[in-house]
């Protein structure tokens, strides 16, 4: 099994081979895919190899899954859009597994309750292996012995599935952080670096965009979501956008000058958070008095900070983290500045060298999660894949520490409520001109 | 004192005298001013005449306030942004009343939870009529002592002060209906009309915009708020617009083919809302065998609805109302179309000459409320106004049967929370070419 | 109509005439039921003339009721258990009032939700009132018309309808009191006293009771709820227990002592309301850095009382009251005692001369609120008046205040739940030996 | 490992020996408190043997504990209490567990929130069962070199612990039961039988008492907890009880008979729970249509009931249980019969010889849990084992199939509040002669 670590800040589980998952350009060679798909499946048993089958079983939270679920929930999508329909004489591993891993298909018949999805001691994390080794199987069997035409049929859902399975990656890791976090132990999902990472940029560059017809979206016709298309012109207005995200040393300046007691930084839902959720600074931060430091570090740091290595001291250089929007819109108000839209966001991507676009935050923009004009959702039940969430969330751009390689693009949309905390979410400022 | 009645099918005191919000050209002239203040105050009492003490007393949801709020609120506006800080002398009526009626002002100190507006049988509502004349008069005399320099300096507020006295006329009747919704003997707020106001079109045409560049926001001097700045371009595709809203026909339609219970129809809030309330129509229509019937008309009519005039047989060709967001979005995708955005909805306003675009129901945009490139607020307490609630709200654009009449333009943006029910809100339909 | 104040620390109506509802040696005398009818139901108007419409139409809380309900609920109670079954020809007032109205008798159909009675601006106070008199006619019609055998059928239920309304007398001074301690102006029900009633004692004496076999449970057949019956024997330890109750003067030791901060001395339900309640002092005490005092008595006193007078500095001497069962308890505990068995409170009334028994506070007991053996509830719909509510809730015994005059008997056993704290509830200590 | 199995229709691990806690006349003697102490700790580990480390952690609800915490707190208790104040020398195994493993002593410090449980992935189920390794070690340690005067010092903390430890043996099977009543798998936690255990008995006989003084209440020398102190007299009324449970048959002709639809036969908090839940049949009951039966059994049986060994179609003559006091009462409503208080249940069980008085369902009484004469608590810590939950709950007698042999008396007395749906608890009737 592939061995999961940190490595220049990133979660991996292979030092030598990445994903796979950029090439394009063989698309239609079934042994490419084949090869694609062993890699995307491994990396997702990496990332739950350093939990026990207790730590893999909890839900912290409805709106956060278990590990185990996470394993079950991308084998059922193929099992159900890929296998099923395509794979003749397929036998279904299990039938109750349809009702206990469907996430949130309506048009797949009623499903396991996601409050409750922590209640599934049964089927044990051995059983859970056993059902990916099945389908894994399957899958092999299936593109071995598939010709070029139905290949062509079939590589749609099989590459929606390993897209899909990767975002799973994701929400493995911030999921179980997040389930960690509320143990007071803070225990650590991997040991602790011998060396800390470079932690990057202590000056801020702007990079400026001199606004004008820009176009957004993805082009091509290689793999994006439904909801990064149509690619299409926007109109912009002059801007300025840093060249790296926030960091926690900037953050910690905001929480000195008061930023979590001032209301007229903050957007009115966000300091009705603040006041309801007694929030004195992020969510994984924790002062210097806080006891659950007793058990760990004892230095005299102002601030330690709990992440995928427990509690470390906070590192004034790395970028600030598990913030939900209303603090990153707080932020940039009191730093004078503003956060980005989306398509600021990406116009800059698009015509820039900046710093930190990818692979370390998330970045929160100031674009609700709205449809492009002309959106057409994928069809049959993956039409409910984006489209219906669109409303009441907020874009992110970029790709952080927890996103799989490969797996974002510049056009990319992450998406969350303005109060989610337990993401690897910060924001990179902006300024009009 | 001025009678409130229905004419027209819309709200309104005075068969006479426009509410005179219109004129711009003479903004410097006191008596003018005068003129326009004493109107406007007078609409608000004519409003709250029907109801007695009592009904004006009541808070039927922490949203909702009650009649006798709105008079204090409206009045603590003028006094506290114009009288204290411009009318030298000026006495306060009652200290306690700054906590009282602040709305949401942070800058402006502590306030009275919104949730317990309800509570506040004292003042009683003579106290709160005598607060209004106390501060009509000291308005009064502070326009008849000023100069011109010193008038200059006042506008600006005392004009906010009277759109957002507009804005609460609206509120008072939206929040006294939902409260009389709440009495199982659902009373009406004016007499049934002797002769239904012609409820309008049965047939739907379509605008057809060519898309492009457009340019949205309020242009010139005269007053908007500042969400509706500033003026900017943006491009739009080629879109159709209908040229009415959807009637309460077209809705019963969609009920009769089951649009309350096909989630592929519904976003996904839209869904666990529809869920969680056990929606089955809009809230404010009552099936044929609701036991609330039994007291009002006993007609065989399949629907009725709840409405100003208290119950009456739905109208079909009338435009459907109280409608959430997520009720709009799935009606739109069952009828193979979409939302307009506030963008499309604005540059068709511009150029088309379509039907009700305002005073019968505001139409929900497939917009959220997001700031305008360079938005700015406006500057001391009032910079809480719009800005600080930018998030988790969609616009709603056109105007409504409760919208005082001189209050909106074409620019105006007025928004809610997807969910939201109580509000004269429909939709008109669009379409992508 | 009669004028309700306070004398010698009582709420009355009347300087002469006691409510004579403890004659019962006529009780098959026509006329003399006229007279104690019209005298019980003059005095709920008494209690409810000082509040304004407004005040009589507002709701606090889902445990506590609108004046006005108050009012048609008693009215509703004659009207359908009295005229409906008894008056030949009684013409119902309203028919809607059946569902309004009923409180909770299950027997009697569906009804309006008790949490939803503020919402009953409609119908008006007037109308409630010419209920009233709709009602009161009638039963002056059939009382004058009755003959003996006739009147020996109504009488039970007469006799029942007056006490129930006597109950919803005491409540509708609780429930009024609880709204305007909603209020931040806190208003007072009735004007201040020109001269402060005599508290009382400052020494307290224990009573010493051998224990044995005692009788308890209302005796003879005269007038008592069915949860007082049957007379039983029960077998005391030997006890003591106090000749008055606990004082305000008191309780604060108890509070300057840390009483709400010593989780040894709680139950371990009334600590987690502490907790998350933040309680720091009964319901109605104000510190003296509240806000709330600005506006009142600026005296240095270290605490003020809500009460009927409005705001007024604590009386050391004076009973403590609007205490919950665990504030009660707790404060016991603290003072090396404990609260007596309901058994032990009636036994102790029913031989010795103790002090402020009744017409101050009701006194919790450490006695839930079980049936005796042997109980029966009444018949028909009054099955549900008592036996249905025999869980989760403690005895209390005495009466208060509020209670009307003739009311109460030894016997009598109040009941509430054990974090109730609106009403007029304190303690008296016992002591095992 | 001893295994855990059920032998004539009880919980236990050892077909030889019996638990050894009737013992009592050699209380002084440190090899038989060796001896009891290794029998109970064995038991504890036995009745987790069954269950997966998955198992084992998860926590269902507020109201249940993760068997692992179980595993850790009984430990806990034995460090704490026992180890730490009298065990020279003791090394505290992890200081971090005072924290995480206390439950509800105030005294003993801040604790691990009781709802977060579950969250407890870490410390693993290994290092828990390295900690009671280390804490059995060093009792035994502690037994082996005691004196007689340090034993006399230490056996009634060893004693209480034990006794301790055998409530959370029940607790740890209701617990995981209800755990795996949430899994739509309902898998079970046993093997079910081969043969199933006779269910006795079908016709009902009347136990009759005089009525008259008993004496109730723990006597003697022997262990008893406090809250059955002090032994006293009480006088009862004649009475008659049953002489068995009431079996699902019955309860099963109650619900045809309408019980869940008439609130004449419910208190008032009992139906307000019945509608809020919507609770149709006991809370482990599967009507004939439920879809977790697909996966079972196929029977047409109309009820099968889930229990220690999975889905079994309901047993007709086996004791009703997982009832609430709401649903126990309002079954004797509708048997025209009453709960017997918990003297009379204590009377009886005195001097009749009734059948499954105990090792069946724990049997609701209609006695509120108060306490007793002249009660007194434990001193120390210990004082908050019972007096502080006196308040909300009602006494059960008897004792059930996951009580361990020999943990109950006559006079022991369980208690849960009126809506616990998750215990082993039934009813016996009784009626009033």
């Amino acid at each position: 099994m592939l061995r999961v670590e940190e490595r220049d800040g990133r979660v991996t589980s292979d030092p030598v081979r990445p994903t796979a998952m950029r090439s394009e350009g063989d698309a239609h060679d079934a042994t490419s895919w084949q090869v694609r798909y062993e890699a995307v499946r491994a990396e997702t048993l990496a990332r739950a190899a350093p939990l026990s089958a207790e730590d893999q079983c909890i839900q912290s939270m409805p709106d956060a899954s278990p590990t185990k679920w996470h394993l079950a929930h991308t084998t059922w999508f193929f099992e159900t859009l890929l296998l099923r329909p395509h794979a003749a004489g397929y036998r279904t591993f299990d039938p109750q597994f349809h009702f206990l891993f469907n996430s949130y298909y309506e048009a797949l018949g009623p499903r396991h309750p996601r409050p409750q999805r922590g209640m599934l001691t049964r089927p044990s994390l051995d059983t859970i292996h056993a059902y990916r080794r099945h389908v894994d199987q399957a899958v092999d069997a299936l593109l071995r012995s598939t010709d070029s035409s139905t290949l062509d049929a079939i590589v749609p859902i099989l590459e929606l599935g390993l897209h899909h399975e990767q975002q799973h990656q994701e929400l493995l890791i911030t999921d179980i952080l997040h389930a960690l976090s509320c143990n007071p132990l803070l225990p650590a999902y991997l040991p602790a670096p011998t060396t800390l990472a470079p932690t990057g940029a202590t000056t801020t560059g702007w990079f400026v965009h001199a606004g004008g017809i820009a176009e957004v979206g993805h082009e091509g016709s290689a793999f994006a979501f439904d909801n990064e298309r149509p690619r299409h012109a926007v109109l912009l207005q002059p801007f300025a956008i840093a060249d790296r995200p926030v960091t926690c040393g900037e953050f910690a300046a905001f929480i000195a000058d008061g930023g979590y007691r001032r209301p007229e930084l903050w957007l009115s839902d966000g300091w009705a958070a603040v006041q309801a959720g007694s929030w004195q600074h992020p969510a994984y931060w924790l002062a210097a008095d806080d006891p659950r430091l007793a058990a760990h570090d004892r230095s005299t740091d102002p601030w330690h900070v709990f992440g995928l290595h427990g509690v470390q001291p906070m590192a004034p250089d790395a970028p600030v983290s598990q913030l939900s929007l209303y603090e990153a819109a707080a932020f940039a108000e009191w730093a004078g500045a503003r956060l980005p839209t989306e398509f600021e966001w990406e116009a800059a991507a698009a015509s820039a060298s900046m710093r930190q676009m990818s692979g370390h935050v998330w970045q929160w923009t100031r674009s609700s999660y709205d449809p492009y004009p002309g959106f057409r959702p994928l069809s049959g039940a993956a039409a409910e894949y984006n489209g219906k969430f669109m409303v009441g969330q907020l874009v992110l751009r970029g790709g952080s520490v927890a996103t799989p390689t490969g797996h974002v693009r510049t056009s990319y949309r992450n998406f969350f409520p303005p109060a989610a905390r337990w993401q690897f979410s910060g924001l990179r400022l902006a300024k009009d001109l």
